[in-house]
């Protein structure tokens, strides 16, 4: 309603409502004496995924202000918490493939692919008897349709096939709708990716239906859609102009009007453009380097 | 006052007067069969260069569609145009450096360097003999201030002093106003570049001024700035709201306020956001592939 | 038997007789005007096989001088020599994969990556109606065994069985014996890539048996293994004593023996090395770009 | 003598000695628990210096076993290690320029270019006052020659008359003559760089009295000369022939005899070429890591 997000913590602001939503369960806890804030949005049921605009599955939101600034520790209590999570939704599996999603030549989508350059991988390993004890780990950065002239879900349902993990976990560039919340939260969620989600328009859905094996989806949001950054511009002319005491003619248009107006606003050209923070190549390779860290040590124990 | 452009064709069209300006003159041209525009600035006086904004120079602006788009034969038409502009330029200079500005890492920001890439420099293969008739290039893509610690005007100033080229050309992504030019206009200046100007924050003029040597900038629009796209989203609401036949409270603001306002919209982490194409990996390093064979040929005539 | 060698024209040399050889036909031609030299060694059956150490089929070498040199011109005769020979394999085959073998990140192994990325691909925009006259292109870059966890045949086998190319084209950077084939050789062959081909270790055949459709290899020689050198060091030792007009022990090794001994000097860890130029950067990107070249222009014809 | 080496500890096992050199000290020593070997060479004198080939100064070499392998504690030990020396170092320097050298684009020559990337720079932070407790950190890659037309040397004389820092630190890639060396050993020097070392050819020395304030160096061996591999080729070749019993026409030649046989076999072509592990991507990302992060603890101690 309010500019596209692939947050689930984002979609569910957008229910302006006290009263609980039926089907959607949110819980909200701190880790420790860490700043990492974390949310757990869990979809119920068929009404739950209708309220919330996201499908049936678990939604577990990380947030540190820590995690936009440099440190020497690489960040370590977020890899900590995040591996604990990924090894839940990894369970007693003992094969996982990797997905590192995204355009390794565009800053802000090179996420998935730059996870991928740090993972240690353990599938030759195992299978050459180099090592033994670990879950087996491969990985593929499938790249972007406009390099491959392939579907990342048909290159990855196509290898899933072959491979035959039990499991699949894919890293994708995710568009948030507040700029506050970029490089600074970690979505995971084991309903995979839903359309037009990502930066890049990795269109399809990769989910256990289309891929065959369960997928957890790990997401940072590194930009912000033009036309959301459009609909915000209306939104605070409209308090603007309220602030001045003006009759305002701009609150005749309903929420959901004034982003059609924002969107007809936008040009086809615009509306394939995103907005991104100017330090985004240090808060990408740094975030990448935090949750190839979490899936090793989930992979590890 | 409508956004932060790095065009002087776009802060020519703020100008809305059909009258000319005094101390600005504008020449428009097409190259012969091609679809390449060229646009001529002369600010010719101070006095010019305050109706403009812009230093007292030389602005040549080269526009092409066609930019836009893969090129079997690496748009050679426009290398060409774009070449006999900058020997122009050069006259009978032996000695050149080539700075690529920017940030390698973020892909708008990575046109510099990329040029500095593809460069055929011939200082030292002159030096040793290898070579013998060429202009000597030599050149280096200084990074910005978050790599080095340092700014670019600092590191080209110390290198001129050391070198002693007898003209240095920088090379930068700039911002543009209208999403309509990103990636298909390249403009040539006499004039170096003037703070503000670029992508990341390259502060301080790099010119005759600062540097000691003529200062040539080739800059490409790869971005625009948020305020740009928050103001021209209140632009269109105006139209819009007018078309509605209401009464336009937003008629109130001039246009200078309502860019005010838009700042203010855009908070400090916003600001330092950009607004990008999606296919910018495809455009930097095609357009950056143009113009360093621009240089080359320029270099061998 | 010589150092191990990835070129066919370098295993016809090993065969030192006048007398033409049962099942292999050679044939060597110049190109026109250009520097181009091609040889094409055809395997007509088992019994050449055997006695060239290569499987059955064609081997083409394109070989230029010239191709080690920076080019104004990015090397355009070679492209199209190879462009014809690669029309010529394609047939009237609609649908072809392309995939670049290799690391991405080591340079000499860099070749089949950054051919993908220079690379024209179409598939998608076949099937969205875009353009409508084309081969059909998708393309794959699908990284190292110890990237991935998974041989290069696994991934590639999976990829043709869900896109149903009819050919597919892997480029690769292959090992010579002698370092004058270094970066001026191409080599195209309709018998794909046999097992210890390539810098690295791409194991297991790649061809039409294992991947089910045709299998064009181009390869460039980019590195000479380690005990290439070693027993190349050991020859250059029996020709320099011979000088010297003493009695020379080594003559008493057979060639076969030399290599033996060079093979067990090399201790585990220096097997696993190369000898690469140093310039070996501007080298493969050069060649890559014209291979990439090669292919969109044999796609559009 | 044995083929080109830029360790001090190589340097010294040339010298088949028993006898102490006259002003050459030698320790040895382990740290704690850790498997980090100490090797500490101080060059007294100028004697000692003719002695051992090297300039007057301390060299440390640091070796780990460890260092060839992924860490998931990214060598926490060795760069704890390292970080104690530099601070010795340092001293109470306040002003620290640190220069990566070597090419970007070739893998086994990029590790100071890498180092620069991971490095926390924080000149401009303490100028703007955003921090205010730190060594004040200022960087550069300045690129290898065939890329800027420049010599290393002369960019970074340049950029130190300019910056003033007190102390350079300047990063490189090495050669060693021992396989075994490669990519386990770290050498620190208080002498700079002397002419010849590294991969490419940074030549020109970079030291006080080139660069006018001290220069400290940190590199760590990545390749190895093609003569020294043709050398040792050859030594191994005497001992095998000997081992057969048989008159050995190699004994011969001297050692400075067969080095120099070893030379004019390499053909100018070979002599540009160097070895390298296959693995040499992971080696330099990880060393590099290793090196930027205690460079960061020495700068904040």
């Amino acid at each position: 309603m309010r500019g596209r997000t692939d947050l689930a913590v984002e979609m569910k602001e957008d229910i302006q409502s006290d009263e609980p939503i039926t089907g959607v369960h949110v819980m909200t806890k701190n880790n420790g004496d860490s700043d990492i804030k974390e949310v757990r949005i869990v979809v119920e049921n068929e009404q739950g995924a209708m309220s919330l605009g996201k499908p049936v599955g678990t939604y577990i939101t990380l947030e540190s202000e820590h995690l936009r600034e440099h440190d020497e520790g690489f960040h370590e209590p977020m890899a900590e918490v995040l591996a604990r999570h990924i090894r839940q939704f990894i369970g007693n599996k003992k094969r996982i493939m990797v997905a590192g999603l995204g355009n390794r030549e565009v800053t802000p989508d090179a996420l998935g692919p730059f996870v991928i350059d740090n993972l240690y991988v353990t599938r030759h390993l195992l299978k050459e008897g180099i090592i033994s004890k670990s879950v087996e780990i491969s990985a593929i950065a499938p790249g972007v349709m406009a390099q491959t002239g392939m579907e990342s879900v048909t290159i990855l349902k196509a290898l899933v096939k072959e491979i035959k993990p039990e499991l699949l976990i894919v890293i994708d560039a995710l568009a948030a709708r507040d700029s506050d919340r970029l490089n600074k939260t970690i979505q995971l969620a084991d309903t995979g990716i839903t359309p037009g989600s990502g930066v890049g328009n990795h269109r399809n859905a990769i989910n256990e239906e289309s891929i065959g094996v369960p997928v957890i989806a790990i997401g940072v949001p590194t930009v912000i859609a033009v036309p959301t950054i459009v609909n915000d511009a209306m939104d605070m002319m409209v308090t603007a102009i309220g602030r001045q005491g003006t009759k305002n003619v701009l609150k005749k248009f309903s929420e959901e009007e004034r982003y059609q107006l924002a969107c007809e606003m936008v040009t086809p050209y615009l509306e394939n453009m995103f907005v991104t923070p100017k330090d985004i190549d240090e808060a990408v390779k740094r975030i990448s380097y935090t949750i190839s860290e979490a899936i090793n040590q989930a992979a590890l124990a």
